[in-house]
């Protein structure tokens, strides 16, 4: 048997392989499109494949598989997948397991960016810190005394979900807006397209815009831009302080495709975080994470070479 | 030396002093107004005076004290107390010890209750838990795996700080409305007499109103009131929410003054956490503290009888 484990990062776009080594580098990784709409037993059959591409006979110490939450990773038991169908209930370490005939650990994948950053990113100096993944949504991980935070059904960390508004009478019964959805990719992408439409003179008016698009507008000078980089980075400072309140962190770890601008959003971040601290709280700071969008991925492995990390021990 | 812990809870109105017993039952107590403008030295004095009324002599194991958050418990060092004066920096710990020549523990209020709830109250039977306490604000305490969630400083579980509003732009640069700013007592007492004032034919139009006013009047079948205390119910399940999706607790636990309202809040709040959870979430018990008014005076006893609860060994 080799040193290496085998993750595999299991999303809603595509699934990834790869084969890692104790210090956390990907020896080889392979990916594929996920057939998203078509059900677990397809999805196996695919993480099967690209498990044998990457393997190509080679023997591991275990599989360390993350996906979308949430998943009951004492059970090893997927509720729901919001991007792919069919998994209410799924026993995916179980199914895997069956699969590959070896030994499967689950997570959640904000849990297994966390754990990646703290074995060999950003968080390798802290025992306490959060890490928040900003993509399509906002999810996290929360590490706790040098050891992730699992709670009930191993399901901590959805920090995208929580909610707080100030005109909660009159949304009553509605749904509760929450920190993802003012935060994540998708609604500066909004807030960008109604002030360009609005906005003739702006750069932004006639492109197609996403997040990136609004991050390439203001490194170009473009204010409007730079006003929407702003106020996100502003939003997010906002969402940290009241995470910073509840937990107490040492530090902030900024993961996702978001990090990207990190340049960008870093100075505001803080400014916005610092701004909203009470007394004793100051001081905390915000972090880029280290290992990029591969963090969920290598976190995964992780909890195969520490299991003392991980949630179960199959 | 007996098997008794002395306890002191240090407030903004009241201190307290207890006589505790390793069963969390209080054998004797005292309490007095405090001399809250006069500074920690008059504070220290009231405090001694407390002690020797509680011991007449009685040697004990040691002494917790909890105050109003936020203390750096790990150098047991206050950083500024809301309703204190003088107390900025203050070595909270360090002077008690030397005042009273007994190894003082000092804890964050919210933590105190928690750890009490978690020894000897409703959290017994939980490892992983959420204890809120609304009254004129909101604290709290968190437990993870059986222990407190204490984080840098030890300072941890100030949910009440928790902030999240809809309309940030508009109020960009502004305070950002918190938890406890909607949730507490003095929101609900605010927001009666608003509609109160409005509306001639309620029973609250001539009272002076608190928030014990409105449970009560609801209790007699007004209308107002009624819809008062179930908007309190839906806005404090609201909160939770949050808690629960970025924490996955077993349970939460809610204690403070409000607790007294519990038959009257239960339904409400618990319907108002199950419609907020997400898919996986669901089935969080939301229970009442067992410890009423007295869980943060027990939980620092419960400290000397359960050292490794505690976050320094002096």
């Amino acid at each position: 048997m080799t040193d290496l484990a085998l993750a595999i990062d299991l999303g809603g776009t595509n699934i990834r392989a790869g084969l890692i080594d104790p210090s956390g580098t990907i020896v080889t990784q392979a990916e594929t499109r996920t057939r998203a709409m078509d059900g677990p037993i397809v999805v196996l059959d695919q993480i099967a494949a690209l498990a044998a591409q990457v393997l190509q006979g080679t023997e591991v110490k275990g599989v360390g598989m993350c996906s979308p939450g949430p998943i009951d990773t004492l059970k090893g038991q997927t509720f729901f997948i919001q991007t792919l169908a069919g998994f209410e209930g799924f026993p995916l370490r179980q199914a895997l397991s069956d699969r590959l005939h070896l030994p499967v650990q689950v997570e959640n994948d904000g849990i297994s960016g966390a754990v990646a950053e703290l074995c060999f990113g950003a968080g390798r100096a802290y025992q306490d810190f959060v890490y928040a993944t900003i993509s399509t949504g906002i999810g996290g991980g929360i590490v706790v005394d040098g050891r992730p935070l699992r709670g009930r059904r191993g399901m901590a960390g959805h920090i995208g979900h929580m909610a707080f508004h100030r005109d909660w009478p009159r949304h009553k019964g509605g749904k509760l807006p929450a920190f993802e959805d003012y935060g994540a990719g998708p609604a500066l992408t909004a807030r960008a397209m109604a002030l360009a439409a609005k906005t003739p003179t702006s750069p932004l008016h006639s492109e197609i815009l996403d997040a990136r698009a609004v991050y390439r507008a203001a490194a170009q000078g473009d204010h409007l831009a730079q006003s929407l980089v702003h106020d996100e980075a502003e939003l997010l400072g906002m969402g940290f302080a009241s995470l910073a309140h509840i937990l107490s962190p040492q530090a902030i770890i900024l993961g996702g495709g978001m990090a990207q601008a990190w340049d960008q959003l870093q100075p505001t971040l803080q400014a916005s975080l610092d701004a909203h601290l009470k007394p004793g709280f100051e001081g905390i700071p915000i972090l880029r994470a280290e290992l990029g969008t591969t963090s969920s991925l290598i976190g995964a492995a992780a909890l195969i070479f520490r299991p003392e990390l991980a949630s179960s021990h199959p």
